[in-house]
């Protein structure tokens, strides 16, 4: 336990302005902006289930804190503080722990946060509880439950690249080096849209992120808001690496529900459009319009031609859980 | 993921009044009280490290409540809300899942917290982060560097019992049925000192819960506020299941160095005593002078009569972690 201590001391502990007391008492301490909301999120990652054992830490550390950042944007909250229970087995040793804690506080500093304490003990397998908070104005966070019948519906980035890697670390897909190395980047070290969530407050009627697959999320927003959709894939941005990829048969299945893209993927009035375009040019994150909100429960995939699709939006999901 | 994602639907997800938002979004969404400061604290316990795997799951989810609910006491704070990130392995079924929320839920509830949110993943290996706010105002925390040299040393409950059921779980030592049943809940389902903290407000120049063993967190206390002790070892309070232990040579280790107690140790002024005694009977917990702060930093244990102990503090420390 003491060695524990010792790692986590050196290696986690950095002055947090703003802070009033960090680790090294019975609990941090932090004064919250007056007037605001909290929001509150918490992850889990196994390795072997949601890394590979030899996934390079620093990268790890990274997508550690993103994955939970992006759960702050998602409902437009700004994120403040960060703690971390951590599990490390024997393979984690010190340049293992080092490189993880500086890519883990790289990024939270990358997004104004402060890492303010947690929890290490030793297990026989690595697992990583990152519990995020943040702050937004009261009845200015970006619920799920708020998309209406004649939203667009609107996805940033270019989801699938990440399920694109991962296809190429478990299948060996052929890749170009270019692609590899950028599919890699968007698997292991995505990027929370932290900025995009904060300039979409007041925009967008309802938001989520890309971690499951984009029709499995989104279809959360329509459960939550009683709704249905009609989503046209060939409107559905993808990266020059997943156009390259034309030739694979099931293309529409990584863009679709391939996961751990952590885009936003939100709605709002069509009157709302120059303005959520200003919202995202100003966090300079490419956006695209996707689809419609209906008022109907139907979940309909469209083609290029405005055709329904073969496999139906059911079938897509399906096929992502079997 | 859909499964697991029911069943901490069907078990967790429970009324939170003065939540605005729970399960369900990306994140909970929580008023905070005007002006106060957050206390927030993350454990984490690991099957077969911190529990046995066939530890009652109700004891198991009442003592992961617990232990950082305790933490929180050891602020002077009030527990508010509790996120639960939990990887469960094969031999945690759903009546297993169904009975540590039940525990976790009762345990926070009866200490006016609210669960509000987490995440649920399959591992090969139980592992449990809770992570804990509270609320306290600005400068009333019970810090560990607040002990000054002419303090008291107190302690509430009687230090040791957790350590006493922990020896007859692993080394079958003879306890009768009243004071196994006794020593194991103590062990099992620990009573964090909320009420206590909170009484000790503006009483208490410093507290740490005891969750390493008397001698170690005190000596975190030392070490934070830069001071000595003399503690005596006749004066600390045994339950009758200790005292009836009395022929076990080795019962001061339990006593001075057993962990799990969460008890709270905390450091006032002598003038304060009459206080401190009042705070304890508010808050129903029986609490002891155990000792003194010295401006030496030397840490000193005396016997019941008066003699400095053969075995030194760094001892007994050390033999724990031996």
């Amino acid at each position: 336990m003491r060695s524990e201590f010792e790692l986590i001391r050196r290696h986690f502990v950095r002055p947090a302005p703003g802070t009033r007391l960090s680790v090294g008492d019975d609990c941090a301490l932090m004064t919250p902006s007056p007037g605001q909301e909290l929001a509150v999120s918490t992850d889990v990652l196994v390795a072997e289930r949601h890394f590979f054992g030899n996934t390079d830490p620093y990268r790890l550390g990274r997508k550690s804190a993103a994955v939970n950042l992006s759960d702050i944007a998602a409902m437009g909250a700004r994120p403040r503080w960060a703690t971390l229970g951590i599990t490390l087995s024997p393979a984690q040793d010190e340049p293992w722990v080092e490189a993880f804690a500086r890519g883990f506080h790289e990024e939270l500093r990358a997004h104004g946060t402060d890492w303010v304490g947690g929890d290490t003990t030793a297990g026989p397998l690595a697992m990583i509880a990152v519990t995020l908070l943040g702050e937004v104005p009261p009845g200015q966070a970006l619920l799920r439950s708020g998309a209406r019948a004649g939203d667009d519906i609107w996805v940033s980035g270019t989801p699938g690249d990440a399920a694109l890697g991962l296809r190429f670390l478990k299948e060996s897909l052929p890749l170009s080096e270019e692609d590899r190395r950028y599919c890699l980047a968007r698997l292991e070290t995505p990027t929370p849209r932290v900025a995009l969530g904060l300039a979409l407050r007041g925009i967008a009627h309802a938001a989520i992120d890309v971690s499951d697959g984009l029709l499995a999320d989104l279809g959360h927003i329509l459960d939550a808001s009683e709704v249905g959709a009609c989503l046209e894939l060939a409107r559905i941005p993808r990266s020059m690496a997943m156009l390259r990829q034309q030739a694979l048969p099931d293309w529409p299945l990584l863009v679709l529900s391939g996961g751990d893209d952590y885009e936003l993927c939100f709605t709002a009035a069509p009157e709302s459009a120059a303005a959520v375009q200003r919202a995202a040019a100003a966090a300079d994150v490419p956006v695209a319009r996707i689809g419609t909100v209906t008022d109907k429960g139907d979940r309909i995939l469209y083609d290029g031609d405005g055709r329904p699709m073969d496999m139906a939006w059911q079938g897509f999901d399906h096929f992502r859980n079997a």
